[in-house]
């Protein structure tokens, strides 16, 4: 990841390693859990192969592709290198194989959690618990990355972490255009442009005040999670 | 308004002093008029608080986001002082606490306008006959600025036009897009993205033919003013 | 076309003179058919004159803006030349005289096929058999202005593909949210976006071994065309 080069105060000890090689897996974890959510919702409404696979990069980048198009942050990064694209591309023939076209979900109804495949599939596509815990995860990794990025092209801090909730929760928004739905985000339900909201609002906190790097990216990340978890355990609801 | 400042000629008057006052004045009532409007909006289509704070700010900047996005005017007004979303959120808490999510909508069904309470709600939230009056004269307000900045901007007075209806009036056109309806704006009713046409015309005029300051600015509010006002009135309607 | 000067790498010869023209022509007809196809569809839809205008400027030139705002290409070219916004002006005003707000289509079901107007007509607003013909044409065309766009702004070859695909089907995709309904486009159908992918893909190949200026351009023409009919005229869907 290039541009997480750009920070230049990693500490040069073993845990900043891990932090990199943990923001790394988590950015792709995140990239390929929402094209898959994006290709699956395409399916169950009824979209084709092109549907599908222009969803899921809405998914995946949508929220990214906005952040960058409001700050004139060129080239945009899913234009400049290609992995992006292919990844989603990848995820996207998955998906479009294993999902048919249907109003109904043939495969939450009908799958019977057995074996690895069906394991892969429920996790990737969105019907295992499971989902619930990573999703939060990459929640809080989008809402870093959008801060970050807002904070380091000189937004004032008052106003970077809503650029977090852009980059985490606006390629939602945009699927649900497409779907022609109100968009889920801004209805009543559990927290969720909440909880990417309080880890922005703590990672702009440390920034503010200059603390050193794992800090805040780890503070982001974890209150993040928790607002989201804690709201998802307990079914606390936005009004 | 920095943005103000860039037009280097008022008169050394009391009278551009005025104006001066006169267009902070109604720039600010435009932002404050349009940030409840959408709130109102979206908390009676069953949006919860953080739905309705964006679309407060759809509403409110929308129209001039698309401009700029359109011109490529960097960084864009609201990212760059904190001073709009902070308005617009107090404007949002202050209507998600007065207007409960409902289909219907209890304050213009139920409230009776015997105090001064009821006054300022029903003045910032849209049931009272002055609303019109305010929301035309913000109109033309938005169809100034917007050709304003496309004209300094070095876009063709044939063309500039255009830039000042956007900015008058596709902060409701991207709110109608989430609320999943066809825009009202592009329905048949009475003149609205016309009167800010025909002032945003008249500007351009006086610009082209570099009459100085007030007039451009004056025929401009003034002209759409009476389109709309006199299209509410006779309820002349689009076809 | 200013911009097709850039390529700079014309053949001086007859035929590259001829290809010019044809371009050019193309590309006209092109935006005056989308215009076209814009504001029928407006009408049918119940939308006003202005909204009919709207609709007719984003199927015409929604696709390329689309593409110019995510490679960062500015100024737009329908903002620093008047031409274009004149141009579906003119075809917007003659449908909004010639076609009736309504929900069916009074052009369709009444009109004799038996004068010169009316060929006119039913080609420019597409109830004819030869739209089609005419629209897989400027489908490659726009395929291929948006991935030669995309190959001079540096963007990878791997990527430049999909700027030609949303240069050529963008538009409706647009129009189709402002319509509320799922963009026709990502529902199964003839081979739409795929063919405009095809001939871009061809376009690409071309470039990447610098084959010198006409055969990309009319392998993409081509190969777009036969894709498109193809699966027109057998009847071939996507999935």
């Amino acid at each position: 990841m290039k541009a997480l080069g750009r920070k230049g105060h990693f500490m040069d000890t073993g845990i900043s390693e891990f932090l990199l090689v943990f923001q790394t897996v988590v950015q792709w974890i995140a990239i390929i859990l929402s094209a898959s959510s994006g290709v699956y919702d395409a399916r169950r409404n009824g979209l084709d192969y092109f549907g599908a696979l222009v969803i899921a990069v809405i998914v995946a980048v949508g929220g990214g592709t906005l952040r960058d198009i409001l700050l004139g942050r060129y080239p945009l990064f899913w234009l400049q290198d290609p992995i992006y694209l292919i990844s989603i591309l990848i995820v996207g023939v998955i998906g479009i194989i294993l999902v048919p076209i249907s109003k109904g979900s043939l495969i939450t109804e009908n799958t019977v959690h057995n074996d690895l495949f069906n394991a892969v599939v429920s996790l990737m596509f969105g019907t295992s618990g499971s989902f619930a815990l990573i999703d939060a995860i990459s929640l809080g990794m989008w809402a870093y990355l959008g801060t970050f990025y807002a904070l380091t092209s000189g937004i004032p801090p008052l106003i970077a972490p809503v650029m977090g909730v852009i980059t985490a929760s606006f390629g939602g928004v945009l699927r649900d255009v497409f779907f022609v739905k109100i968009p889920e985000l801004f209805r009543p339900g559990q927290f969720y442009a909440l909880a990417s909201f309080a880890g922005a609002a703590a990672y702009t906190v440390c920034w503010t005040f200059m603390i050193p790097y794992p800090t805040g990216f780890l503070a982001c990340i974890i209150i993040t999670f928790l607002v989201r978890m804690i709201s998802v355990r307990y079914n606390i609801t936005s009004f």
